[in-house]
Formats: structure tokens, C-alpha cells, sequence
């Protein structure tokens, strides 16, 4: 692979107005910005602007505190909530799960492959089961014995090892125990969760026995971020897969596996590009 | 193309036990059928034995009468539900509209193209706007005006209508009315409809509306059999397409248009070569 | 559908260097432009830079002379190819087509239909077939009697009847004729062309019973620009679809033909919506 | 998962004609087998009968030589070519690899997660790099240095080694040599290979380049059995992804990966539970 360049990325939602575009492009270039990538979108209905600009470091005069103090007084005036991001800085990854690894496997080969773009800091479950896996690929692996009953201190005690390891994103790779408010407030629009879903939506018990049931022709997996709200947090990737008659249940959960691994592994890659700007309740996705 | 042979096909599903294979294939063979197709399914949850076998009727030494009589006692030892059909004798189907043409330009299109086998009866709405089409493929058109006043007359009106042409499948092409339980009711399994489809479901109004709110990533068309519960027939055939935030709400119902044309299509396909086997509350395709 | 803004587009490419968009938005900020879309691309490998820029002319203070005038300085300067194109001008189509009809057929309804932002001028073919099609569209049709011998003759009078009608695109919808070198240089750029694609390639005769005769498990199309190498211009879309053996050759053939279609109509959308950049052999679709 | 009956398989090919159906379900009734899936297939072009039948052993009558014995005349009498497989019999696999991992990596997570019914009995590499990933999963590593002047040895070294291991299928997971008409002939049918496939085919050297220079909106992957004719064998599974002019030539490598991962994987699942039927240069897959 070819030497990559150091990068810094900005990524911008505002309301829309003539010459945005001119004064963000005009201030990166006094400060001899090269450009890599500058991908943006207007949201019509809600008159807004979005944008993300990545650009090469080399050349670039501001280092991040003289381009936070510079760029402050543009964002001000146009009322910009924005982000900087440098490519050297790689998130910080928290891997949760629980029994099942075919994501945690997948996550973890392709961060070795060099196809992620992160650092993995831990794997966390409360099973013992993908230690072996984690051990493998030399990850430190650390098991919570959850209970009804200890849950609030479990969650701390995770929320304190995710602090002390300077994790940035959570990623729950079929983590079996629904996260509470206070967990989710405390990584917001940081904690990406996969599920299987279908067409109709089989909500509550068994989903995959009731999408069988119903013959379904198609099965899927979404990828999206966790806010209070369950498996209604705004959607980053979806897949479906064609699935016949003359598949078992068996067959149609080891193909939701595929898809599962498939979406969750796409959000991350995004998510550690910074390539998902997150507004309302949906996600633009600049690939 | 080249010739196709005359063809009867025979569908069944019955109580699972050994021998129904060799029951059927020496029964057909006793008559000297050459067997073009022969598709056979298990449920094993529910016991059940599915087949769809399809034979050149060349040199086959029993008409209908003589099949039917000599076949039924064998379907009764077997507590078999069975149909039999004929190629040369073709589904005739009623075509439902309301405004929006996508699908009825693309069936009467289709067929017209001998990709359908079927011969189209009519063309039925409560709007004038697709008579042009109807009229260019030589289809007559029969418009009705529906009131929640006068629907039930109407729907008797176009019972009627249908019997008078032997109508045997009713397709909802976008028909934007719901079909009372009674007419439901007069074509039981004959009725099959489209709809689009998302991940999550977005159930009640403006779907893509709030589908493009939530920003999806795929967009969905279900084609399935009408039964009382609205939407929730049998599943015939289902499809996604990509989209993104590129795509503008106007511009996502219109990928959804070919979706559903797509979608329908298919199952009039299916349904008029006799390849769905329908039990319980799902298909089985024999494609 | 909404009320659509009159917009300006202008598609460049030219060296990449430091400073372009900045350039650029300027230009348009001075002249009070509302930016609706901004894409843009680098080509890392040639260092060349790709835009598209769509703006609304709503308050805008340069008409089309004014601007090419007030922008050729700049685009001199950054050695820009760079094309400016209208809303309001709608692309001039001349669909060309043989006996089979299905992409006529489909590049009509869509028209009609609202969904291709275009003029479709006229359509020309080689045989009588299409004709009611056209006819029932509103669109004139031009048959051409073309043979070995005078087809130098016959490409002339078809020049000159799309000069003489304004054409500014070419879609061969199935046209089963070899445009010579000299209509494609007429051209440029300006011709699409549609062919089915299978995995692997097969070149020559007979490629669905070939592609038949190898099991291939997906069958597809694509859809280019036509240049001087038959088939092998700049490709603008593909997709594939799934067969199995189940299929008969018909069956692939007529599938095949749902994929051309597809991949046909999205190419003209995308044309017609001036958000194909070409360069080198090789398009960008700024979708 | 619950509890998997014990099955035999029979896979047959010979000249279609009638009464064949018949022959065999009476067989298999006469030793009362309990027929779990049956699957039929004619080639009306070359007039051939295909079949694929599987039964539950409990109560089956016959055990392997009888079974050999007792239906050896029907197949003789009907020209058969025909194999008999047991599913508590599971497939031998040899992988060979060389540096990338993607493919293994992916095969031996899937194997021990269940999802493929065989027995892993080596992985041999040109390469050490594969060695942790079989460790990991405890599959024994094999060495061989080859060269352009040991290459004759070293393959005899290989089937030698596979021999021994009552290897019956080998499965090329990017195994970057090419092997000998010689090694090929030692396992006929049973050498599976994946290629990235593209369309159109980019034949020779640099593929993935050469498609990124075209500008391609689709890449493919390809497994397929290995013959003397090296990428020309019968193909087995393909699928593809969408990639855009935002994608680095090192994404799409990167992505043609996952395809490579996912084709070959369900090649070895259907040859390994006796799906596929291999006949003149293709497949059938009764899935």
C-alpha cells in the first residue's frame, strides 16, 4: 500500500446560506490547505449545510490549537457545530460482546489486515467465550459478570475501563444486554450497534423464526448509532441478503451472521474515517 | 423461441410420509409422462410435503377427466390438497389501477413482449388516466367511480365484471383501494398486490417520507398474496435498491417505482406459470 | 412534485493544485450564486482535479455570456476543460433502435413519465418495428432502410436529421447497426450504447447461449459511451442479475433484457442531468 | 441447532427419459428410505436427466455395499453416471495458500463456528504467513518452498501429503502457483479456485488496476472448479459489489476481498454437503 498522507478532516452542519463553501474553502487555502476531499450536502427541507473537507498536513501552517482559535470566529458567525479530526489520531475502539463472535472475529481479523483504521483498545463481554479469539490477536480481553442486580456498578466499572483506555467508540458486536440511558449519555453518537432486519420488520421475540415462518424472500442487518431510544438510533448501513425456501433457520441465522459482520465492519470503517456526519436523527455518509 | 411443449403441472402438499415420491412419479409414469420439472420440498417443522411436477403431456394417455378421476383416490389416501393445470389454458388476469401507471405500463408491456404467459382480460380503475395504455395494447378499460358511499355496489360491480371474463387472478397495480373482506373473500388467493417495503418498517403514512427522514440506506418493494389482513399476505417476492443522501425524496419513490414494477412482475409470473405453492401463511417458489 | 429551481451546472477538470475550490466558490460567491450541489473529486494517480457544480440562478447576477467571459480568465489560467450546461436547456435526445423494443419502450415511459429530464427529438430505426410505439408517444419516428452498401449514405441523412432536429445525445437502445468512425467523431461523447456483460467475458457470437452453455451464475449489462473501440468506450453503469439453472435461455435472455433497460435509463438520467464527467477512458458519476 | 439426521445423498446424470423418476423413488421406497430433499434437473438441449436425492438413514434398509450392489443394475441399464455420499462421511479438505490470509482466515473461522460440514485437514502454504491463523484454530501447517525447479517435486510432495491425509478436496485460497496438468489430474473436480472477476474481463496482468483505469461500477468474484484450462473451469459462485470513483484502488482491492471470502466459502459449502453437480463445463447447484 502506498505511503498515506497525514490528513486532517473537518466536518461541518450549519445553516445553509450563499458562500459557505467560498469562506471555508478561502480559509483553508490562506493557511496552504491541498485539499484531498471535500464532499458536501444541502438538507433543502431543513435549509442546512453539511460538509466534510479533508486535507493534507504537509505545507499546512496551523497546528490544531492555532486552527481551533482561527477557525472559531467563522464557525461563530455562521452557527457551525463542527469537528476536527486528524487521520493520525485513531479513534479508540471498545469491543462488547457476548457469546456469539462471528462480528468480534471479523473485527478483529480486519484490524489486522489494515483494513480498519483504528486502534482496537479491548474487547469486553460478560462471557468468557471470545477470549480465545481476542487472546489470538492480542487484544486484552476483560469479562463483566452482569446481573440484574449489579448492572448500574458493571456499566461504570465499563464506562471507567473504556475512560482510563481513552476509548472514542464503542462497538457493540452482538452485545446481548441492552445499554442504560446513563451509559448511552455517556458516549453519545459513540456506541454502534448491529441488527438483523427484515421486510416486514418481525418486532419482539424470535425475530428469524417468524421471518421463516413467514417466508420471507429477503433477510437484512442495520448498522446504526445507539441513543435511548432502541434499535431507533440513526441508521448507518443496511444489507440484505436473498434467502429461498430451501433454506433451514439455521441456514437463513448463519446468513444474517454474513450480513451482520458485513454492516457492522462498513460502520466502523466510516465512523474511524470520520466519514459520517450525524444530524437529527439520520446519518449522511460521505464515502 | 423454439416450440414449447404442451405441459400440465401438478401441485400438492400434504402430510409428510414415505413413498409420495414413488406414489407420484409411477402414477405419471403408469401414464407415460415425460416429467419436464419435478420440485419437492419438506417443511419439517410442520411434516409437510410440497411438490410441483410439470410434464409434457406428448404421448400422456389421460385427458383432465380421466387425470382427475383416477388421481383422486390416490390424493385422498394422502390427505392431499392438489391442483391441476394446464399450459394451453391461460390464467386470465384483471389488472387494478388508480392513477399512477408505473406498474400497469410495465405488466401490459411485458405481456405484450410474450414475457408474460397469461392472457390480460381487462383493465379496471377508478380513474381515466390509464385508459391510453389500455388502449395502445388493444386491453379494454373499464373505469369505476368508487365513493365510500357506493363501494360495495361497486366492488359487486366488479366481481361481476370479472366473472363475465373468467378473470382467475386479480393484480393491485397500485390500486390505492382497500378491497372489502368480501371481495377478498370471491378470489381467495387470486389477488395479488405490491407494496414498498423499508428497513425498519415505517408503518401508516407517507412512508418515504419518513424513510428518508430516518435516512435509509436501501428501499424495498414486497409483492404478496391479499388476504383479510391488509399487507400482511403471503410473501411472493421481495427487492431493495441502494440509496443515499444523494437521492432526493422525489427521486427515491421514483427507484421505488421500479422496485415495485419489478417486484409485481415477477409474481405475475410466478403465479401464472403455476410455480407458488401457497400454505399456511407463506409461499414456497418453485422457480 | 416540487416546484424545481432554474439551475447552472459547470463540470471541470484540470491539474489539481492548491487553491481551486477556493477559486472557484469565490468566482460564484462574487456573482451571488446559491451553491445547491458541490462534488468534487481528486485523481490522485494523474493529479488531476474533477467537479461538479450546481447552483441556483435565482439572484444570480451573470447570464450565460457574461459568465463564460468572467470565467475564461480563470479557467485559462488553471488549464480547466470545463463544460457549462443549463436546467433550463434540456438535452435533445435521438433514440436509435432496431426490431427489439424493450429499451425504447422503457426510455418512453420514463420520459413520459417525468422521470428523464429530457427532449427525446426523435426515433430513428432500421426496421418498422417501434414505430406505434413511437407513435403512441408523440414522438416522430424515422425509418432507414440501411445496407452494406449504402450505409455511408444512410449515416449522413441521420446526421443530418439529428443536427437538423438539434440533437445533442445518441442513445442506441438496442440499434443493431456499427456506427463507422466518422458518426462517432459527428459525436463525441455524445453517444450511448448498451450491451449485456458476463463474468467472465464472452466476446463474440452467441454470448447468452455461451454464457448458458458455462453455467455463469450472474448475468449483467453495461452501459458506455460509444467511441472508436466498439464496446470498450467509457463505462457509465452496470448491474448484474441472479441466474441459476433453473433458467432457461429464454428466461436469461429476457432478464437480460430487464438489466438493459435499467442500466440504459440510469445512463441517459445521469447524462441528461449533465453529472457524467469524462476523461481519460474513464467516467465519474458526481450522483 | 438441533439434531441432524444422518442422510446418504445420491447424485446422478444420464440420458433423460421417462420412467426415471419413478425407477429411482421406487427404489429408494422399496428399502424404505425417508426422502428429505429431491431435486431435478433436465438439460433439454442435451437431453440429459440430473438428479440430486437425499434420505434419512434411520430406517433405511440397505448400508453402503448393499446399497452398491442393489442399485448398480438400475444405473447400468440407465447409462448413469452416479455417486453416493454419506453425510456422517465429511469431505477432507486441503487449504492451500500463500501470504494473503483473507480466504483461510475466513474458511477456518467458519469451520469451527459450524457453518461448514467438513473436516479441515491441513493448510499448506509457499509461505510461513499463514502458520499463527492454523495454529489458532489447530489445523496442522505445511511448509514448501517452491521454485520454477523443484515445482514438480514439491506438487508430488503436496498430493503425496494429501494423500496421506485422505484429502478429497482442496481448496485454493489464493494460492498463487500455478498448478501442473499433473497435479490436476490427481484430483479431478475436487480442486476449487477463486479469481476476482470483472466486467468486462480484464485478462493478463493488473486486473484490479486495469478496471480502476476503466472506470468500472462493478468488481466480481469467481470460484469455480479447476481444470487444464487455467480460470476456464466450471464456474460455481459469483457475486459482486458496486464500487464508485470514490473508491481507492485499495478499497476496491479491499473489497474485492470480502467477495473473494464469500465465494469461495460457499463453493466449499456446497461441494461439501454434495450440492453441486458438475456435468460438461458446468454446474448445477441444487441449493
Amino acid at each position: 500500500m502506498p505511503h498515506e498522507p497525514q490528513t486532517a478532516i473537518l466536518l461541518i452542519d450549519c445553516p445553509d446560506k450563499k458562500g459557505l463553501v467560498a469562506t471555508i474553502a478561502n480559509f483553508l487555502y490562506t493557511y496552504n490547505a491541498n485539499i484531498l476531499h471535500a464532499d458536501q450536502h444541502q438538507d433543502h427541507d431543513k435549509q442546512l449545510f453539511l460538509m466534510r473537507i479533508e486535507w493534507d498536513l504537509d505545507g499546512f501552517t496551523l497546528d490544531e490549537g492555532a486552527f481551533r482559535a482561527a477557525f472559531a470566529p467563522i464557525a461563530t458567525q455562521n452557527g457551525m457545530n463542527w469537528r476536527l479530526e486528524y487521520s493520525s489520531t485513531k479513534t479508540r475502539v471498545a469491543i462488547f460482546c457476548s457469546k456469539m463472535d462471528h462480528c468480534v472475529a471479523d473485527l478483529l481479523y480486519r484490524h489486522r489486515a489494515g483494513a480498519l483504521r483504528c486502534d482496537i483498545a479491548l474487547v469486553a463481554s460478560n462471557h468468557p467465550d471470545c477470549k480465545p479469539l481476542a487472546d489470538f490477536y492480542g487484544i486484552p480481553f476483560h469479562q463483566f459478570a452482569v446481573t440484574p442486580e449489579n448492572k448500574p456498578q458493571v456499566e461504570q466499572q465499563q464506562i471507567d475501563l473504556c475512560r482510563a483506555n481513552a476509548v472514542t467508540l464503542i462497538v457493540l458486536a452482538r452485545y446481548m444486554q441492552i445499554l442504560s440511558p446513563a451509559f448511552v449519555q455517556a458516549y453519545p453518537s459513540q456506541i454502534i450497534n448491529v441488527h438483523h432486519s427484515f421486510l416486514p420488520a418481525f418486532i419482539g421475540a424470535k425475530p428469524y423464526q417468524r421471518a421463516f415462518d413467514r417466508g420471507v424472500k429477503l433477510i437484512g442487518a442495520t448498522s446504526h448509532y445507539v441513543t435511548q431510544d432502541l434499535d431507533e438510533g440513526p441508521i448507518i448501513e443496511q444489507d440484505v441478503m436473498r434467502v429461498s425456501h430451501r433454506d433451514s433457520l439455521e441456514r437463513m441465522v448463519e446468513r444474517g451472521k454474513d450480513l451482520e459482520k458485513r454492516v457492522l465492519a462498513r460502520a466502523v470503517e466510516w465512523h474511524t474515517e470520520h466519514k459520517i456526519l450525524l444530524y437529527n436523527r439520520k446519518t449522511v455518509i460521505f464515502d
